[in-house]
């Protein structure tokens, strides 16, 4: 019963992604990965999100037409919003279009973090010392540089008399902020690289970026081998409390998926790991402090406090990171025992603290964190949505994966998109949202939550009545059927299933209450709403919407930034006064513990149930 | 032929010093490595070296009374330069009269180093957290120490969690300049110790501070085990390049040496050298630097450059010292490869780099290092005076220990004050210098440097006509008669001898000749001269004019400043301030390499002969 898929490439990363016929072009980048940037919300009005439509370019539309010259239309330049897929492309997305390296890279007022790593190198010729020229060593290497002020540690100091007379060759300085952190044999000033990692419960992704020109040169991610001890922040930190090192077999297990990350970008990139010279990381609070050898078992319990918030810079290979040794490594600071730096990260990122008007920033995920304000005053909570959201507790729940339906549309009759493109295995977030909120509009779900009896269910057509089926003695709802008698299975939405989805919307919805009203704020009035991570990235808004998981917000203030926490991780990597910046976010940020407060119990409870039908 | 020798004892220290009858009690307190004040060069018209006599006070003089009330005169109280020591004496010495710690500890407009050290305890009470105070372990303890930009290292935010549920006891937090060093339960802030090392070429001297008010408690030392390695620095540097892992057995044989001294130190104070949490060092350029574990190769081939001239901080325990494992340890910067920051610690000792009258210092030791200059310029130079005045090369020379003849006086005949007062075994450099002074004088040498032959002397005195014989071919001096024809030798001053006095000598007042006209002021004009080391404690100061070893100033300039080197480490760990003093006086210091002036070589050759007859 699906709709036809379809294959979109993109590129530089030559990366593709099956989508059903009719998904815009925006979605189908989100769902590679690449977030593109849509001032106007995907009306057609800004003309930012032009991509070159490099094989099968579609008929113009009119705002393509406003917006795109003659030769650019010929050329197969698009906007990218406006163009639904109808058939396979390659699609060819220009730097200036990708909402976070337009925040990083570009020129002029525009640019919000300027292109400033911490890191540089130079090439440098040390004279050689003479009666004439006493100086030592280490000051004769600070003036070639041109700077006396420059700091160097121990390490270096020992280095520096064999490094100094290894012959006439020229040397490459490399300098960190106001330190030397070490000096290279010959010219080597072509190779400088940094890794940025965003360290989730249940993944890990690093990116390692050419820090002579900011571009991100590939990105790898893994399962963070952590889950062997537990799904969630709650279990593994258990298990750090229960078991003798448990802490350090935390750490050394999520050391060996970071290390496989550094192997693959360096492999890929064709570059020794000795010239990653810095470490960029992101967090929630519980990673971070696994990742530090910080014991984490007070954010577990009461009062849920983390033992440190601030950023903390150490050598990464003190950290067990296989880089360079004297590569730094620099963990961005926490806001509170539920909202780590992958938080400051997506503030960073989204570039909501160096604006007038106030933005509410959503990354749902085991939690949902929600952070709600502008440049003058920020207010954050945790939310405790559960797994519903990453497939976990559902039925037929699975992880926005290959084989996961993540799109489900009610035409004729229910039709799905799956990841990847091949056979249904099961439901992830994005379609779960889908089926409840397609499933609400057609009247198969009432705003209690309860779906129809197939008995009862007259008024339904004859397609969708007889998608009811009874299940463990509750209705449910057949989305894919059996592919195949033996092995295949159907994908199912239980009542139970759509009990799990109003929990976690409803606690969603009741801490996007609690902080706009701390702010002053109706939530149906906040200028910008943003939703970020995998979740995010799939998510459909007018579904969430229709749902009630987001505020009732006219759609085109909605935008999906994808990993944005990874991507706040490389604007820290990238721009170097951002660690000034996230620091600020990390303190300023008040952060409000739903637990204690009277007014989110309220706002939950009448959460639970949906919207009604417009 | 000695005359009496008499026993003085300082205290509070309970040191005993031996000296002839007629020294006097600054002479005596040198020798016991006490520096009395003597800003009128002991001329008793300051009043500033009051001494409490306990037993045996001596009449009093007529400056006594000039500037001691009458019942001070009753109580003991005596000026030290006008008492000359007749009879064994208990002297108490207070803190305001000492050089050092009246530069460090005295309130007030003079007090040049306020004590103000870089560490610092305070008892707190952390709060535990609570749903309404979320605030992490490390924000609430900031905030209970009262300051929220100290910094932490992650060793302590590891350590934080369980410290601060250790249970309701407070907690005394160990404070490093911006640095939160540790935290210890229950109250500890009466103990709070520093250490400061002056490690030479030959000994290590080690003093426990008293952190808390900036006393001295107690000092320890040992010989440099190095020196089983060879003498000098130059031959301690050979051994480290010709010998695998030399630099590394050199580094640790010293280690050795300090950690007797930690351990010796904490004992006498009956303290835990888990109670040390700073350390301070100063030492010659190759010290430092083997110290470190750098290579100091660069040091012993021209151009003979260091490798590292600025300070290095690191953790104490990482260096090696088995002190707290958070204590840092702070090494003060040098000037150049043959000026260490020894002489740094000097100039920093002895104010010179405060005033506006220009000062000379001179330590000499295996080097010579001379330093002119006031707080607008300073120059120093590095002159290679050889060993002879620490005993080396002279037939037999010694140390400046139990033993040694200190001390030289012509009267009716030969008259030696031994240090310790027991037999003469050998002759130190001070007892050196006074032989020379007054064998010149009374004409047994001449202006050219040669002993009288024994045949052609009928112009001397009997007695010291008698005390001339033959050795080797030339002509000798028996200072020190065999006291027993078995085993006793005599102590003889040997031609060649004098010729090695001549060679040092000529070699170190060319230094000052160099140094004084490159800052435009003749040598014999300069209006303050300080002699630092242990040579400088027990010489002269009209013998070493007379010898041409010093300038021709009126004596009164000219003070003896004892071991200056280890006084300036002090300063550094009773003062933080002095930190940045250091790094000016080492980077502002011009060093003048004498081997690259051709005025030097004349120089030399000139002051190789003996000054006139008055």
């Amino acid at each position: 019963m699906s709709r036809q898929t379809v294959r979109v490439t993109f590129q530089p990363e030559g990366r593709a992604v099956f989508v059903l016929a009719g998904t815009t072009l925006v979605e189908a980048a989100g769902q590679a990965g690449i977030v593109l940037s849509q001032p106007c919300g995907g009306e057609g009005t800004c003309g930012k999100c032009r991509v070159e439509v490099l094989e099968n370019a579609p008929e113009p539309t009119d705002a393509d037409r406003r917006h795109l010259s003659p030769s650019e239309l010929a050329a197969g330049w698009r906007l990218a919003c406006q163009l639904s897929v109808g058939a396979d492309l390659v699609v060819s997305v220009p730097q200036e279009t990708r909402f976070f390296e337009q925040m990083i890279l570009s020129e002029g007022e525009s640019c919000q973090y300027p292109f400033q790593p911490n890191l540089r190198k130079q090439l440098i010729d040390v004279p050689p010392a003479s009666i004439e020229d006493q100086r030592s060593d280490l000051d004769r290497l600070k003036a070639a540089i041109g700077n006396g002020a420059l700091r160097a540690d121990l390490s270096l100091i020992r280095a520096l008399p064999g490094l100094l007379r290894s012959g006439p060759q020229p040397l490459t300085a490399v300098l960190e902020g106001d330190e030397i952190q070490w000096l290279e044999p010959g010219d080597t000033t072509g190779g400088l690289w940094g890794i940025a990692f965003d360290i989730g419960t249940t993944s890990v992704v690093g990116t390692l970026m050419d820090l002579t020109d900011g571009s991100s040169r590939c990105v790898a991610s893994r399962t963070n081998p952590q889950v062997h001890f537990g799904d969630d922040v709650v279990t593994r930190i258990g298990f750090a409390e229960r078991t003798p090192d448990g802490l350090d077999r935390l750490r050394k297990r999520l050391l060996t998926g970071l290390n496989e990350i550094i192997e693959e970008v360096c492999d890929t990139a064709q570059i020794e790991p000795e010239a990653v010279y810095e470490v960029v990381a992101v967090g929630n609070t519980t990673m971070s402090h696994i990742f530090l050898g910080i014991d984490p078992s007070p954010i577990a319990h009461a009062p849920y406090v983390a033992v440190c918030r601030g950023a903390v810079d150490l050598k990464a290979v003190e950290a067990g990171l296989e880089v360079n040794g004297n590569a730094n490594l620099h963990v961005l600071p926490n806001i509170a025992g539920f909202v780590g730096s992958d938080t400051v990260a997506v503030v960073l990122a989204s570039g909501m603290a160096l604006r007038d008007e106030p933005t509410l920033a959503i990354d749902i995920g085991t939690n949902g964190e929600v952070v709600v304000g502008n440049r003058r005053r920020l207010i954050a909570c945790s939310c405790a949505a559960g797994p519903a959201f990453e497939g976990a507790r559902i039925r037929h729940g699975m992880r926005a994966t290959d084989g996961a339906v993540s799109k489900v549309v009610l035409n004729a009759g229910i039709e799905v998109g799956v990841i990847g493109g091949g056979r249904a295995a099961g439901i992830c977030g994005s379609g779960l949202v889908d089926a409840v909120a397609e499933l609400l509009s057609a009247g198969v779900i009432d705003e209690t939550g309860r779906i129809a009896d197939p008995q009862s269910a007259a008024h339904l057509p004859d397609r969708l009545r007889r998608a009811i089926l009874e299940f463990e003695g509750q209705p449910a709802v057949v989305l894919v059927e059996a592919a195949d008698s033996r092995t295949g299975q159907p994908v199912l939405l239980t009542q139970k299933d759509v009990r799990e989805v109003q929990l976690a919307k409803a606690a969603v919805h009741a801490g996007i209450e609690v902080v706009c009203r701390e702010l002053g704020l109706d939530p149906r009035e906040v200028p910008r709403v943003l939703m970020a991570g995998g979740f995010g990235t799939f998510i459909r808004r007018s579904q969430a919407q229709r749902i009630g998981l987001l505020p009732a917000v006219p759609t085109d203030r909605i935008e999906s930034i994808g990993n944005a926490a990874a991507a706040g991780a490389k604007v820290v990597l990238a721009c170097t006064k951002c660690r000034a910046e996230a620091e600020r976010i990390s303190r300023e940020t008040e952060y409000v513990e739903l637990a204690a407060r009277p007014d989110f119990q309220t706002a939950y409870m009448e959460a639970m149930t949906f919207p009604p039908r417009a």
